[in-house]
Formats: structure tokens, C-alpha cells, sequence
């Protein structure tokens, strides 16, 4: 007897978002879209997908919004901002099924300890992606490279469910795995994260140029070997090996403004808690303190209150 | 029996070399300022120091376009930027009497010890200046705010010299006082230099904007704590309390761009290498590696890296 298909909540269609949305919802699975003062745009205009793989259109997506307008789905995937997450504690009860899965897209660590207390009888588990993929204007999502997914469980007692969702991705086009320890693949995101978040931002730079100078390069290897320590001392080694290649993919690739320094740019709040402030707490009880990231983020905080600051005299 | 006046060389008359120097000369001192191209400016225009204290005009200065043109004298003051130090190689050796003194004026550590290697016969001083001052075109010097000056001996034996000279720098009106340590001198005056000319550099500020922001104050105690470990592990205690007046006297001064940010600003190499690069390598030979200084450091020779092209594009 065929299982029932599962239903999803996409929460924040931006770049992340609309990519994994848009692509499940052309692949026949059932999608709802949570857009808030956009969702009548999306209704009227359909949602769009560029990309180098051909474009999707969606004329009629499910769109809504408010999340007490949306019915309960099997798989809500968090795709907000994470400087946005207050909002999790109202929408999440609203939109889960009892016993339905929250799945975290965002970067950082302990966001899916605290979603996990937000809806207690969900089951809880992250996604990790490699992609490149903005928004260009409400509902149209431009893709530029990459978009495989990792998933990992935070709850126990997940992993048939996981390869069930896994299966929906995959049907969808998507590339997917899934990794047994989601402590370790988050901590492997914020091996490049943390050092060419913060440095493009500080400096004002590209990926490329962080890579061209010797000084910089070797801090941001020495940046990933605090975090490979602060890893082993929470009993996981992601190995220098790791670390290593991912420098010298960096060093080819083209040259790479984050996200996080995007929103910097266009003086948005950025995602310092989960990325950096997190990690630092976590690192520094594990007896492993991190004192070159330390010193980032209080950088990047400076420079955030500094932004907030402009953002309010302009208004 | 009085003893023979000492004679004056000042090499580099900058806000520092500009100071002492005219100072010195209006009071009777024998003072020969090496201003190479702008020797014969000075010899028309005379040299002028602006201070709250009273204005100094010395019309006839002693001024010498190289030092192969100067008499040799007793006590040599080196104003220069350290970017500059290569030249010493030169002129030292021509400007020094034999057992003469050479006083090295300059912030940062390790200086002492590559002049004792150039004027091996010639016994070497260090001296750390608390002075706003600042050149506002050849000759002119505009004095804003403090002054004193403390001596230390990094030759033998030369406490007696030193007294007569620190003599000679009170008859001129200017605060003076001597240290036994010349070391634990040259570290407290990192304990400002390196936290607040590295961050209002990188972050584009101001001393008061930093010390303003929680984080950023919080990251300079952190290191003012670096160094004062590695001074510990080299055998000074500078003492926290000493990091902490430093603090709360930099949260009261008026907004504060260091030399080293004007230096910046103006396209001007940055005198990374005894303020950074040289502690950072004591502190690593200490066993007491200064991470959060290393990571200000990679940061700041990545901008000084910028500047230079920058400045050769412009040619």
C-alpha cells in the first residue's frame, strides 16, 4: 500500500526558499507557501524559478498570508532569516502536524535545540545547503550554482521520515544526502561561514581577494582549526583535511559576495547569533575558546549596531 | 668643573622629532635637524612649533639635507617613521660620536636592538612619548595636548648618561621621566597602540565610537590581557589595573584618530611591523601566542596590501 504523500510548509521564500519550494511544488508534491504581506502579489503573479538547470513556473502557487490561514502540513521547512526567528513561536504550532517534522534550512547552530522547545511533539532536524540562489523581487527567485541539500536529525527516532522527505527532494531534481551527525555538518558550514562571512564583510572584500593575501588566507585556516578544536572537544573531528580543500575551492572559485555580507550591504540585520555568538558559547563551555572568532564578532557586532544606527536616522 | 653640552642630532622632524627638537633648540640646546628634501626650505623658512604652551619660531635652525653633511654628535633621536628605519643603516653611523647615545623615539618593540646592531660602539635608549602632535607642512609642527616623554636604557651602563639628558629635555620644559624596564615600557605603550590603531582602522572609527559599543571595549580589555601575558611570560607584570585606567582614560578623551589611521587614510604604509608583527612573534617565542593580535594583524596587512595598490594605481 502506497504511503500517503507528505505535505509541506515553506517558511520564507527567498533564496533558499524559493529554490526548494518551487522546485517540490513542480515536482507534484503538495507545497504551501508562507509570504506574508507578498502573498497576494504571488497569488496574482505565480512564483518563478531562473536557473542555470531551466526556469519553473508556478501559476498557481498555494499562497497565504498568515500561518493561521494555512492547514497543518507534515514538513515545515524554516527558511526565514535566522535574524528573524522570533517569529518561529507563533507560526511553527500553527502550521505542524502532531507528530509532523520541523526541518531547520538556516545556517548556525542551536536553532533546532530551540525550535525543538517551541513545538515539543514535533520531530526536529536540519538541512544544510550548498547553494547560491537570491531573490530578485517578491515570489522570483533567481538560481546561480550548487543546491545540494543535507539533512540530519536532531530528534530521535527520524531516520525513515528523513529518507521519506529525502525521497521527495530527490524526485524533485534536487541533489540530497543525509549525514548521522547534524552537530558535525553544521559545524562544517561554519568552517566557510565564519571566516568569509565576517572577513568580506570587516574588509569590505571578495572570497578572492581574502584568498590572494597570505596573511588573510592563513587566518582564515587558522579561524576553521579553532573551530575543527572546538568540534573535537564536543566529541566530532571534521579532520584538516576538510578545511584544507575547502580553501582551495575558495581560492578558484569566482569571486563571492556571502549573503550575510549582502545584507550588510543593504543594511539589514545580519545572522551574527546563530553563526558566531552560538558557537563562541558552545566552544567556550567544551573548554576550547575560539579567540580569533571572538574577535570577528565583536567586529561584526560593532558594525551592526553601527548599521542599525544609519538605518534608523534615514527613516 | 661643568660638563660640555651635549649636541643634538634629530633625524625625522615629523609631530614627534618636531617637538622635542625645536623645543630643545629654544632652550639653548645644540640641535641638528636632518630634513633631507626639505632641508633648504627649513634653512629660509625656519622651523615653528604651534602649542597651547606658547608658540616656538626658531628662525636659523640648524637643518642638513643628509646626514654625510652633519658633525657627529652625542645623542641622536630617532623621530623617523619605523617604515622608514631601513634608512638608519646609513645614517646612523654617520651622525653618532663614538660612544655616543642613540635614543629611538618610535612606538612598537625591537628597534633598540637593530640600531645596538648597526652602532655597536654607540650605547642605545629607547624613548615613549605621550604627545598629540602632528606635522602640518614641512618645518611647521602643531603641538596639541601632552608631552612627556620616559626614558629607559637598553645598553649597559648608561643610567648616567640618560639623567643628564632627561636633564637637558626638562630645561627645554618638556615632562620627563626614566624607567628601569625599557621593556615593560615599550609593552604598556602597546597596550594602547595595538588595540585602538588596529580597530579604528578596520572598522573605520573613532577611539570614543569603540569604547561606546560593548563588544568592541570588551575586545580591547581582551587584548590588553594578551599582552600583558606575554609580557608576564617574558618576566614583567604590567598589572590589569594599568590595562583598566588605560580603558576608562580613552572612554574620556575627545574622539581620537591614532597617527597610524591618518597614516592609513592618507595612503601612507602603516608601521605594522614593530607594533604587530615583532610583538606577535615574541609573544609565539613567549609560549604565550596572541590570537586576537594575530588576527588585527592578517586584517591590517590586508588593508596595507590594498593601499599599496591602490597607491601604485594612482601613479
Amino acid at each position: 500500500m502506497a504511503q500517503e504523500k507528505f505535505s509541506y510548509v515553506i517558511i520564507g521564500v527567498g533564496g533558499v526558499g524559493g529554490f526548494y519550494g518551487i522546485r517540490l511544488a513542480n515536482a507534484g508534491a503538495d507545497v504551501h507557501f508562507l509570504l506574508r504581506s507578498y502573498a497576494e502579489y504571488v497569488k496574482q503573479h505565480g512564483l518563478l524559478l531562473e536557473s542555470p538547470d531551466g526556469d519553473i513556473r508556478i501559476e498557481k502557487p498555494q499562497a497565504y498570508g498568515a500561518a493561521d490561514e494555512m492547514p497543518r502540513c507534515d514538513v515545515v521547512c524554516v527558511c526565514l532569516k535566522s535574524t528573524q526567528n522570533e517569529q518561529l513561536k507563533t507560526i511553527l504550532p500553527a502550521v505542524v502536524k502532531p507528530g509532523g517534522v520541523v526541518l531547520v534550512f538556516q545556517n548556525g547552530v542551536g536553532i533546532e535545540q530551540e525550535v525543538s522547545v517551541i513545538v515539543p511533539q514535533a520531530k526536529v532536524g536540519g538541512a544544510a545547503c550548498f547553494l547560491c540562489s537570491h531573490k530578485v523581487e517578491p515570489g522570483h527567485v533567481r538560481h546561480e550554482d550548487y543546491g545540494r541539500v543535507t539533512f540530519g536529525a536532531h530528534s530521535d527516532g527520524m531516520e525513515d521520515v528523513l529518507a521519506r522527505i529525502a525521497g521527495d527532494f530527490s524526485d524533485a531534481g534536487i541533489p540530497v544526502d543525509t549525514a548521522d551527525d547534524l552537530r558535525c555538518v553544521r559545524w562544517k558550514k561554519l568552517m566557510w561561514n565564519v571566516p568569509f562571512n565576517a572577513l568580506t564583510i570587516i574588509l569590505d572584500t571578495t572570497t578572492n581577494k581574502i584568498m590572494a593575501c597570505g596573511q588573510t588566507r592563513q587566518l582564515c585556516r587558522n579561524i576553521m582549526v579553532e573551530l575543527l578544536e572546538a568540534g573535537r572537544a564536543q566529541g566530532f573531528d571534521i579532520g584538516m583535511g576538510f578545511a584544507d580543500k575547502m580553501l582551495d575551492d575558495t581560492a578558484k572559485m569566482t569571486p563571492y559576495k556571502p549573503s550575510m555580507k549582502l545584507d550588510f550591504e543593504l543594511g539589514r540585520p545580519m545572522e551574527l547569533e546563530y553563526i558566531y555568538e552560538r558557537p563562541i558559547a558552545i566552544a567556550r563551555r567544551a573548554g576550547k575558546p575560539m579567540p580569533r572568532i571572538e574577535t570577528l564578532c565583536a567586529q561584526l557586532q560593532f558594525l551592526d549596531e553601527r548599521n542599525r544606527m544609519d538605518a534608523n536616522r534615514n527613516c
